[in-house]
Parts: structure tokens; sequence; C-alpha cells
């Protein structure tokens, strides 16, 4: 028999996994919708860091089928008059409070319809004031991946009324660009906001140098193993921006980097 | 074609993500039954921690389908003669040591049969005496997912054989009530025994006060955002228990709070 | 409707669950082949350390049907001329790094063709030069578990060629085992390269001595209840190696075991 693909929704809050609140939410989803398939993206999300999970979000949902709802739970104002919205757009469907979560889609994504979540049959039947991440945006990917339409589960809003996130724009000279670190991963590689083209236009990436804080390094490298264990580098890495790392280490912990350090790339002095 | 949903089995455990342990439970139950949706409640149980487990598990089951069966193991008694046991009810299936990790199932729900799993046919060849998750507890969630009927993995036992878990009770005075935290969450959120109904006899809950060793909180709230960003606050959250917070904050952490402190709710005095 | 199992794919890296990167691996895979199945072995795999990674991989394995393809990405030298290999064998199939990281599969499994993926059409279209678990190794395994065979995936090369794991081997005298840690666990159980096999050679279980430092535990034993809470004991766990371990305790803190750390096994003197 040939079938269609199940519909695959991913999870990303800041719940972390020892509680069962995302265990709770998977368990409403396959309630409503048992063929559905889930995965998850992180919910080790810094609590109510929206950036953060606006950050993460952005960089794993242009890996999926365009598909895939994206349901996203960083919701520090759950309760409160915040709206619960979907976005629609060619690349993916997304459910969250309307907070910033959504910010890469915002920015990026050409076409994107809003909604705000306004029909109570598709929640569950008693709404807590805390937990709305079990209790309407769970149960709304559920409706929407068995077969609800947008519009029977929410009522379009204009673009313009959506929260943005501010997010430090980097700046660029004619011989130098100037950033900042807006993440730091597990590995204690730190990503700046530099986009790898800026990188390039300064000249060959070898004869680049990078500044951060009193630190300067020689060259912009393709990978880790292009220098030596233990010592740190310049690098374009899979996300597409400048990021500084120690091989085989923690460039967070041995450099002391964190999110907001100012980031310099200078090309080659004459 | 229209289909059954496929069948669907919670994991819990003290077994931690680094191990692999997780993995091979997962390993052995698609082995027999490849059709089987696997959902994970928690596997960051504190070691050990019975009823942190039974905790976690109450809040969480009400949530799935009653066709769900949850396996729990939490299981410092392994290899020892507990016993592994079944539970059956109208709100889902039940596998684990006989230690109390079921204690929210038995002391909630109506109707429940037990069952002592003694059926090696059923288990993997091989049982260590020290992983009766992969060994016994998978096998058997596995084979009752693929068809096979409680009364042939084990033999019905007495309810009142089984072992239970004390938890502390909360009292009720005229104009208070008293209980303790019994649970901390990702978030620094502390949990009460003090059930929403015993609050809201003492009357408006905007008149109430908490009391928590030194601090005295004015007010139950509704969720986090009824106060400003950095302050503690007393609430009725999604677990429909009395808890302490701080908007934005960890109140574990920025007030000290720990399971077993005293908490108290008291109507407005004339 | 009969159908076949779903494939199923199962994951170790070494990426953490906070980053999304794990996610994007499955939305590369899903997204290649809808119907696989994905389980995840650990991604708690301590950075870089492919020895680590080898041993969960090795104790997780046995555990899944043999058309499982394992997935494993701990990889300091991805973007380096490090070769991305495919192993087959009776017990799985294996995609990752030839780095060691399936040390354990070499140094078991009696039949293992290996292959190098040279087949950019099976990959993304765009690599990078330091995510190949997302851009190589998801896509390989997906349009494997979709039917694409090895030998188009990659070409045969010799098992000579292929990177091996140095590990420490145990020795045995007469009256003596001599090992050392290899890996400790969640719990801080510290897990020995010993074998059950050895330990039984030197006599009756009950009368032998486990020597770790200063400290002489008497007995073998086959599980933690065998001893009161709190107390360190020697015993042979599930992987089939000699552990030691605290009863309702952490015997890694709690005793400052570490991997590295000599034990010794010795027979009962006359």
């Amino acid at each position: 028999v040939s079938v269609d693909p199940p519909p695959l929704i991913s999870l990303l809050t800041d719940f972390g996994l020892t509680d069962g609140y995302v265990g709770a939410m998977k368990g409403v989803i396959l309630g409503i919708t048992p063929h559905a398939r889930i995965v998850d993206l992180s919910h080790e999300v810094p609590p109510q860091d929206v950036a953060a999970g606006a950050f993460i979000l952005g960089r794993a949902y242009p890996y999926f089928s365009a598909a895939t709802i994206h349901v996203a739970v960083v919701d520090p104002g759950v309760g409160s008059n915040r709206r619960p919205i979907l976005l629609r757009c060619a690349r993916g469907t997304f459910i969250g409070p309307d907070n910033g979560i959504f910010e890469a889609v915002l920015a990026t994504e050409p076409d994107v319809e809003a909604y705000e979540l306004n029909a109570p049959a598709y929640w569950l039947p008693q709404i807590s004031t805390t937990f709305h991440g079990r209790d309407v945006f769970a149960p709304s990917a559920a409706h929407l991946a068995g077969g609800v339409p947008p519009t029977r589960l929410g009522r379009r809003v204009p673009l313009d009324t959506l929260v943005r996130l501010p997010h430090p724009e980097p700046r660029r000279g004619a011989e130098a660009v100037y950033g900042q670190i807006i993440y730091v991963d597990h590995f204690g590689n730190a990503v700046s906001n530099i986009p790898a083209a800026w990188v390039d236009a300064l000249g060959p990436r070898a004869g680049l140098e990078v500044v951060l804080g009193p630190l300067r390094l020689r060259g912009v490298h393709a990978t880790y193993a292009d220098v030596l264990p233990g010592e740190p580098l310049a690098l374009v890495a899979s996300a597409g921006l400048l990021e500084v790392a120690i091989r085989d280490g923690n460039a967070a912990r041995g450099l002391g980097v964190r999110d907001g350090d100012r980031l310099e790339c200078h090309g080659e002095s004459a």
C-alpha cells in the first residue's frame, strides 16, 4: 500500500526533560492524532529565554520538510494577554505564543500568513493559566496535523501586529565588520551575528584577523582540525556565521566568551 | 486504508540520557513490537527517588489515551525479591517494580487490577540482576503492546498486597490550610500538596496570605505575569496545587525553598 | 494489511540536547524517509570522547534488531580527511566517521563489510565543514533506510584500513585479575574492563576480594540490594563486567573513582 507520510510535529520548549511536562504534551498530541510523528528540537532552552529559543528554531527548521508543524513554547507571559498564534509559510507551520519566538521565521520567510488561535473547541476542555503548551498549543498542533485547516483554528491577523524581537545587527565598514556573540552552544563554540558573505567580502580568509577582546586570531578557518588541539580559532561553521572555537575544547569556558561580547573581523592591512 | 492507532508506550526512569540504557530498552521494545510508538516521560528522575518518579508519573499519565502502556522504572531494589507488576485501570496500563512508583495511580484510580509478572517467556532470554528495565519490563510492555493479554504476562494479586508510598497529607483548619512542598520543578517552582479546592474554601484568592518560612505572600494568583519580573508569588498552577514561584526567576534558588518545607495558606483575618 | 516493520535508525552523538543539532538531523532523515523510526541512544557523550561513545554504542546495539541502522557521530575530525564510513554485519549497520567510534563492533562482530561513503548524491546539496552529522551521515542513513543499498552509498574498503581504538586490556594471573575503570555511568557506578568469566575463574564470588585504591571489598555481589544503603560493593552488573557501586548512592562521587583507576580482583587466599 502507498500511504501519505505521517504528519510531523517538532517541539521546542524551555520545560527541561525532568518533570514530564513535555511527555504530557506528547500524550495530548497522540491522543488526538495517534499517527502523528513527534521530533524534539530542544527542551533545554534557558528558562524564559525567548531569543535563544528563536535562534535554535531558526537554525533547525530549514532542515525539516515544509509539511512540518513546529510547536515552540518559551512562554514567560503564559496566562497574560499575549496571543496564541499560528504562522504558515512555504517552509513550514509554526504554533506558539506571540512573543518573538518566531523571529527567525518572520525575519527570513517571504510570505507568512498569521492567525490568532481563537477556537477553544480545538484546545483541551480545561485550560490552565500556566501550561498552554499542554492545553492550547499541543492540541492545536495535533488537530492541524489531523487535517483541521488553520482557518478553523484561528482568525487571520495582520503581520505587523506580531511581536518582533529586537536583535543586534552587525555593522560593516570598508575594511572590517563588527558584530557580537549571539549564542554559545553545547561545545562552548561562540556564534556571532556576522554572516559568511560579509567575512568573505574582506578578502581571502587566510589573511583576515578576528578580534575578540584581547584575543587576535589569524585567519578564518573551515573546520576545527585546521589548528592543533587546544588552540583557539575563528571559523565559518554550519550556521553560516563567524564563530570562535577551541579545537577539542570549550571556547566559552577557555576564553570566557559569552553572549553579547563584541567580535570584529578585519581585512588584511596593507 | 483505515488502521488502528499504533500502540503507545511511555517510559519513565532514573537512568539519565547519557549511558544508552534507555536506548537499549527502546531497542528491545521495537525488536518485539516494531510498530509500537514510544514517548519519554522523564529519564531524569533523581536516582532512586521513587516518590519523585511517582509524582511525575501521576501528573502526566492523565494526559495520555487510556490505551497507553506506561513503563516506570525507578528501581533501587532491582534483583531483590521486590515483585515486578502490571496494573490495569480505566486510564491506562502500568508496568514496573512494586515499590510505590505507581502510588498516584493506586491513590487516584477507582478500579485497578494488579498482576505480578511471572512469565519469563515474555522477558529477554538472559535476565541480568541489575537492569530489569531492559530485561523484564521493556519486553513485557512490548508483548502487551503486541496483543498478549495481562493474564498471560502475570497472575492476579490482591491490591492490598501492593507496596504503598507514604506521602505527607495536608491538614485543614477553619481559617487556614497547612501543607508542605512536595516537588521542585525545572523552573524552580515549588509545588505543595495543598489542593486548589482547599485554598478556595478559605475565601477569595486575592485576600489570602501564603506563608513559607519568613516569607508572607499576599494573594493567590492565576499566573506568573500577575506580578513584576523577579517578584515571588503564590499561585495555583497547572497541577491544581498551590505553588510558590518567582516570575521569570527560580524560586528554589532565590528563596531557598526545598522539598519538605512547610507551606501555609491563611484566610483573610477579620 | 500486513506491512513490513518501519526502518529503524538509532542516533548517538556528543551534540547535547540544547542546540537543536539532533533535531536538524532528524528533520533531514524524515524529509528523505518519512516512515523511518528514530531512537536516541545518547546525545550526552562527553564532547569529542570517541572512546566513551564507542563504549555506549557497544553496550546498546546488541539489543536492537539486526535491521537497525546505527548512526554515531562523535567527530572531532569533522571536515578533515577522516573518512565517512558505513559498516554492515549480521547484527546491524553502522554509519559515522572512521575514527574508532565503531571499535566495539569491529572488536566483536565476525563478518563486517566496510564502505567509505563517497556518493554526494545521497548527501545534502550543501555540505558544511563542521556538521557532517546533518549533512552526510543523516541523509546517508535515511537513504539506506529507504532502500538504497550500501554499494551505492559507498565503495568497499578493506577492514584493515579502518581506524582502531586502543583500549586497555585487563590482565589475568593465577590468583588475581587486574584491570581498570573504563566508564562511569549516570548513577556513579564505575564499570571496569574485567569480564565476569575472569572473575568467576578465581573461585566462588563470595570469597573474592576486590581492590580499588585503598578500598578492599569482600565478595562480588549480584545486585545493589545485597548490601545496606550507603555501602560500597563490587558486583557483576548488566554489562557483564566487574563494577564498583554504592547502594542507593554514587560511587564516583563517594569514593572518588574515575576513568583509568586500577581495579583488582583477588581469589581467596589460602
